[in-house]
C-alpha cells in the first residue's frame, strides 16, 4: 500500500505533479513513445542524463578513487556457461502464474501481496476505518511492489484471517513458488480482473537471451549484473595490485532484466545502471577493515531479519561500531560499507529521514548471498532496495574456478611457516588398474576423500588387521578391501611456507535509475502560496546545471558578458546553461527551479556599466549583487560546499531590484 | 595488408610489443578468458576504463557543453517495429559465404580482400620484389580489415591480373553481395584452409536478437546504433529546445554489432561504446553552420569518392573552407564537424600525421545516408574508420513520421507571409460514394494526388469539354471519367503564415573503443638504448593517471606527507595514485610509463625536513625540485595545458639526485 510521504518542507507529496514535471521538463521519457511504449523501458533526457553523469563522476571519486579501487569494463554479452556456472542460468528466475483462459500473466508474488492489501484495505472500509494497513502498534508498512488491478471491496475479515494476511505481508519477500501457490490455493487468488483460475506458480528466468556469432549455436545473454565479468577478471586485478590484499574492483555499466510485468515507472525497468564494487577480503581474522573506526560512530536505521521473521517492521537505530560488535552486522567490512553507503548518499541529497537498512531473509537472499542488507529508501510506491550489500562469500571464485580448471585464489607468504601434523594416504596406483579395472578411479578418490578422522581410524585398522574396508558407492557391494600392498595410511608433518585462500567478496550494489528517483521525489517540493511552482533542490554536487546565465534579454550589450562568464565558470569547473529566450525572468527562473539549477546569474544594464552582477539562490530565491570577481569566488565556494548560501548572503550585498514574476509559465 | 608504421619517435611500431604491454598492464584482456574467450569481446582494466571516462568526460565538454547539445540516453533494447522502419532489420547486414563442407563461415569482402592481397603479395615474391602492394605510384594502400588464413605463394601474376587485383581492392568497400560472388567465381576464390569450395554470399543480419517480456512474441534487438533512439524523441528535443533550430542532441551509449568473424583486437567488436551527435538542421538555404567561419581554416587531408573510384587512395590537403566552396564536402555543417572531429581528435593526442577523411563510396553508404566521410586514422591494422560523418538527410524522421503517424517536423513562423498559387482540386465527396462504390476510394486519391503539371491541364480540359479522363490503376480499365458535377480544378490564391519542413540530420558517430586503441599506437614508443621499456605518452587530458606520488620508501614518515598531496591533487581534481611497493623507484617509474602517467612526484627524505618535492616528466625523464606549493602550481598549469615541461623545466630547479636505475622489471 502506498504511504502518505511529505516533501522536505512537509508539504504531502503529490507524485502526480512530480511525474507530469518529469515528463514536462523531458527528465524522462516512455522509450518508443511515439511505437506505443515498450513497458520497463525510458529513455532520459536532458536534465537526467547531467544528474546521472554528475552522479557517476561523484561516485568515482568517492568509491573507486578515494579508496584506490581498480575499475573495470566487462562486456554486457555473456557466453551460456559463464552464466550456468554462476547460477544464474538455474536461478536466477520470478515466479509468474498465467490466466490460461486470457494468457495474462503475473509476477505470483505481487499477486498475492495486492490482493491481500486490497482486501485488508476493504477490511478497513468495511469497518468504517481510515485507510490504513493494520499493523502491531508501529507504522504501517509500506510495500515497495506495484499494485496490479486487485481492488478493495468493503468486505470485512475475521480477526484471524486480517492477522494473517498482516503476518503474510511482512514475510512476502520471504516465499517461494511453491509457497506462493498454497497461499494462492489457501486465499482463493485469482485473476483480479476476470476472476478466472490461475496456474501453479513456474519459474521464469529473468534474462534475455540471444545468440552470439553467426551460427546460432552459441547462447549468451545480457548481463543480468556486472559481477561475474569482474569475477572472472579476478587473478589479472590481483596482479595488477601486485599481489596485495583486501583490494576492490569496480564497474559501473548497463544491466538487463526481463522484468515480467513492469511497472512503477523508474523503480522497476527492464534496463539500468548499475554501479558495484566487489571488495575481496581474506574468509579468516574476521574480515576487518582497517578504515572500520573512521565510521564507527556513523547511526544507521537497521530492520534485521529477525524482526521481519516475527512479523514487525521496526527499525533500531544505532552506531555501525555496535552493530558490528553486537554481530547484528556480520563484520567490520560490511559494516564499514554500509555506513560508507550511507555517507555517499547523504552527500547526494538523499532525505537522512527516509533511510533504512533492511537485512534479506533466508529464502530472499539470492542464490550466492551468506548475508545481505539492502539500503532502502522511502518513495511515494513505499520501501525501495536502492543499494544492495551482499556477502557473496567465496561463492562466486569458488564456482568460477571448479568450471574452468584456474585457480582463482590468492596466495600469501607466511610470516612464519606452519608445521602440519595430519594422516597422509599414500596409494600404489599401478596395482589399483590390473584390480579394480573400471573402477580404479571411483576407488581411488574415495579413498582420497577419506577425512582426517576416518583416516586416523583406518591407520590403526590398516596396522591392526593388514587391510581396511573403505566405502565405494557404485562398487561392488559398496564396500571395497584394501592391503597394505595397495594403501599406506600414516601421520606424517609438513611444513607450509605459503598459504592459499579463496577470498571472500562483500559487495556494495548500486542501482542507479532507483537513486535518482529517490532523489528527485525527496528533493521535490512547491512554493508556498503558489503551488503549481516545482522546485526541486538538488544539491550543487550533482545538480544537471550549477549556474543559470540570464541575460536579462536579448540584447546585444549583454552578448559578450554571457560569453565571458559561460567560459570563467567553465574553467572553474562549473557547469552552466544560458537561458537567453524571450521569457520573462522570474518564467526562466521558474523554470529552472523545476530543473534543479542551483544558482542563477542575471545579466542586466547595470552589468554593463559597472561589471557587477546578480546571484540567485535557487531555493530561497533571494538575490545578492557584487562584482564578477566576488559573484565567480561565491559560486565556486557553494558548488564546493565551502560556504553555505546563507553565508554568502550574509556578506554581500542583498539585491531586491528585479522581483520576480511570480506568474506560472 | 598492413603497413610498417613508425611511432611518434620514428622507430618502427612493434604491434607485438604494444599488445603485450597492454594486456601486461592490464589496459585489456579477452573476456571471459578462463572461459576460453569468445571472439570480439574484450574486457577494459583499470587504465583504459580511466583513458575511456576521461575522453567520455572531455567529449562531453568539447561537444556537448561547449555547443549546448541536449543529451539523451536512449535504451539499448529496441523492438523489432522501431528497426524494421529504420531499415535495420531488412538492411543492416554483411555478406557472408559458407564453406558446406567445413561450416566454416566468411565475411564474403574480407575473403577476398585477403585472398587478392596474398596473390599480390606471391607475385611480388615471385619477382623477387620488396614486400610492397603495386600501386600507383603513390604510397601502397593498406588496408582496414585483418587477414582471414590466405597466405601468399611465391607464383607470378600476369601483369594484366595484377592491375585487375588492385583496381577491385581500391573499391572493395563498394561492392555488394553478387558482385563479390562474381569475384569469387571469376577469380577462383576458395576456402583458404582446404581449398573447398564456398557457397554465394547471403547476407547476414548484424543485429543482436532476443525477446523482451514473458510471452517472448515481442521480438527486439540490442541496438546497433544510438541514433534511432534520439530521432524518436525529436519532438520532445524541440520542444525542449524552446521550439529553436538548429540544435543538437548526442548521446553516450553501448551498441551491438553481430560481427561474422570478428578480429583485428580492439578494432573490430561486437560490442562497443558510441558518441554519435545527430544535428537537426533545416534542408533550406545551403545546411549552413553560423560558426563554420571558426573552423574555415582548418586543413583536412582529404580522400574523395571520385579518387577511390578511379583505383587511386591519394589524399589532397585542403582547408575545410575551400573543400565547401568547391563542393567536394557538400555542405558548411558537415564541413564544420569534420574541423571539430579532427580537432577533438588533435586535443586528445592522435598523431595529426595520421589523419585523413575519406568519402564513401554510393554502394557503401548506409542505406540512410546520402553523403558521408569518415575520419580514418592509420594504424598496424591500415587505415581505420573511427568517426563517421554522414548526412543522413530527412531519412529517419520521415520514416518513422510514416510509421507511427506522428508528426516529427519543425513548424516555422514565416516573417513575411507566403502567397502561393496553385491549382486546387475540389471534389464533390457525397457523389462518389454512390457513383463509384467500393472504388471511390482509390479514384479520390488519385485525384489528390494529381501533379500541378497534370492539374492545369486537366483544368483546361474541364472547362472545355466539361469532364476530364483520370488514370486510376486497378480501377476498370485504369481510367476513369470525371465531369463537372463531381470535380472541379481552379488556380488558387492561398497565404501560408507556417513552413514546415522536415529536418535533415547531420551525424557525428564516434566509435570510441577504435580510437582508444589508434591513440595507444600513436603515442607507444620506447627508450632509447632500452627497447624493452615502453611509454605511452597520452596527453594529460586523458592520460589514466595525471600523477604518480613515489616515496622513496614504505617509511613512516611519508604517509602523512603522501595522503596531504594525494587530497590537495583530488580537490585541484588532478587523480592520481600511490605507488609504494617495495619495488626500486626506477622500476615504479618504468611501470607508469607504461601506463601513461604524465608526472610522477617522488617523496623523499629532504622532503620530510625542508618540504620540497621532486616532479618528473614521463616523456624526458627529467626533473625539477621546488616547495609543495610551486610543484602543485606547476602541475595545475601542465594539466590545464598552460605551460609545457619545458617552459616548467626552465624556470624551476634542475633535480638530478635520484638517478633512475635503467633496469627491466
Amino acid at each position: 500500500m502506498a504511504p502518505t510521504t511529505t516533501t522536505k518542507t512537509g508539504q504531502p507529496f503529490d507524485r502526480a505533479q512530480l511525474d507530469q514535471l518529469l515528463r514536462r521538463r523531458m527528465f524522462m521519457a516512455q522509450s518508443f513513445e511515439i511505437y506505443g511504449g515498450v513497458a520497463g523501458l525510458f529513455d532520459y533526457g536532458p536534465p537526467l542524463c547531467a544528474l546521472q553523469a554528475n552522479f557517476v563522476d561523484f561516485w568515482r571519486k568517492f568509491f573507486v578513487i578515494e579508496e584506490g579501487m581498480l575499475e573495470v569494463e566487462p562486456t554486457i554479452l555473456t557466453p551460456h556457461e559463464v552464466l550456468k556456472t554462476s547460477g544464474h542460468v538455474d536461478k536466477f528466475s520470478d515466479w509468474c502464474t498465467k490466466d490460461p483462459k486470457t494468457g495474462e500473466i503475473f509476477r505470483a508474488d505481487h499477486l498475492v501481496e495486492e490482493v491481500l492489501e486490497a482486501r485488508l484495505k476493504g477490511d478497513l472500509e468495511a469497518r468504517g476505518q481510515a485507510v490504513l494497513v493494520p499493523g502491531d502498534g508501529e507504522e504501517a508498512e509500506p510495500k515497495k511492489k506495484k499494485k496490479i488491478k486487485a481492488k478493495a471491496t468493503a468486505v470485512k475479515l475475521e480477526d484471524a484471517e486480517r492477522d494473517e494476511y498482516s503476518n503474510i505481508l511482512a514475510q512476502i519477500d520471504n516465499y517461494d513458488g511453491p509457497k506462493l501457490g498454497e497461499l494462492m490455493k489457501k486465499y482463493k487468488i485469482k485473476n483480479p480482473t476476470t476472476n478466472g483460475d490461475l496456474l501453479d506458480p513456474v519459474a521464469f528466468n529473468l534474462m534475455f537471451q540471444t545468440s552470439i556469432g553467426p551460427s546460432s549455436q552459441s547462447v549468451g545473454y545480457m548481463r543480468p549484473e556486472t559481477a561475474q565479468g569482474q569475477f572472472l577478471n579476478f587473478a589479472k586485478l590481483l596482479d595488477f595490485n601486485n599481489q596485495q590484499m583486501p583490494f576492490a574492483s569496480a564497474s559501473i555499466g548497463k544491466s538487463f532484466r526481463n522484468e515480467i510485468s513492469p511497472r512503477a515507472g523508474l523503480l522497476r525497468v527492464r534496463e539500468f545502471l548499475m554501479a558495484e564494487i566487489e571488495h575481496y577480503v581474506d574468509p579468516e581474522g574476521g574480515k576487518q577493515h582497517h578504515r572500520f573506526e573512521e565510521v564507527a560512530n556513523i547511526e544507521l536505521e537497521l530492520l534485521d531479519r529477525d524482526v521481519q521473521l516475527s512479523g514487525h517492521t521496526n527499525t533500531t537505530r544505532m552506531k555501525i561500531g555496535d552493530a558490528v560488535s553486537k554481530k547484528i552486522v556480520d563484520n567490520e567490512t560490511l559494516g564499514y560499507f554500509l555506513a560508507r553507503i550511507q555517507e555517499f548518499l547523504k552527500r547526494i541529497g538523499v532525505d537522512q529521514t527516509k533511510i533504512r537498512f533492511r537485512q534479506h531473509m533466508a529464502n530472499e537472499m539470492a542464490h550466492y548471498a551468506t548475508d545481505c542488507w539492502d539500503a532502502e529508501l522511502l518513495t511515494s510506491y513505499g520501501w525501495i532496495e536502492c543499494v544492495g550489500c551482499a556477502d557473496r562469500s567465496a561463492y562466486d571464485l569458488s564456482v568460477h574456478a571448479k568450471a574452468t580448471g584456474t585457480p582463482l585464489l590468492v596466495r600469501e607468504l607466511l610470516k612464519e611457516p606452519r608445521r602440519i601434523n595430519e594422516y597422509v594416504v599414500d596409494l600404489d596406483k599401478k596395482k589399483f588398474g590390473p584390480k579394480f579395472k573400471k573402477d580404479g578411479k571411483a576407488v581411488q578418490e574415495a579413498v582420497e576423500a577419506l577425512t582426517q578422522e576416518m583416516r586416523e581410524i583406518l591407520s590403526l585398522d590398516l596396522k591392526e588387521k593388514g587391510e581396511i574396508e573403505v566405502p565405494v558407492s557404485g562398487v561392488g557391494d559398496g564396500k571395497v578391501t584394501l592391503g597394505k600392498d595397495l594403501v599406506n595410511i600414516e601421520k606424517k608433518e609438513r611444513v607450509e611456507h605459503m598459504r592459499e585462500y579463496v577470498p571472500n567478496v562483500i559487495e556494495p550494489s548500486f542501482g542507479v535509475g532507483r537513486i535518482l528517483y529517490a532523489l528527485m521525489e525527496h528533493n521535490f517540493w512547491t512554493r508556498e502560496g503558489d503551488e503549481a511552482r516545482g522546485v526541486i533542490s538538488f544539491p550543487a554536487i550533482v545538480a544537471p546545471t550549477k549556474v543559470l546565465l540570464c541575460p536579462l534579454s536579448n540584447h546585444e550589450d549583454f552578448k559578450p558578458i554571457v560569453r565571458r562568464l559561460g567560459q570563467k565558470l567553465r574553467t572553474l569547473g562549473v557547469s552552466n546553461r544560458v537561458d537567453d529566450s524571450g521569457a520573462s525572468i522570474g518564467k526562466r527562473y521558474a523554470r529552472n527551479d523545476e530543473l534543479g539549477t542551483a544558482l542563477g546569474i542575471t545579466v542586466d544594464f547595470q552589468s554593463v556599466k559597472d561589471k557587477t552582477l546578480t546571484l540567485r539562490d535557487r531555493d530561497t530565491t533571494t538575490q545578492v549583487r557584487a562584482s564578477e570577481e566576488e559573484i565567480l569566488k561565491a559560486i565556486k565556494s557553494l558548488c564546493e560546499g565551502v560556504e553555505s548560501w546563507e553565508e554568502v548572503s550574509a556578506r554581500l550585498p542583498k539585491f531586491e531590484g528585479q522581483q520576480e514574476v511570480e506568474t506560472k509559465e
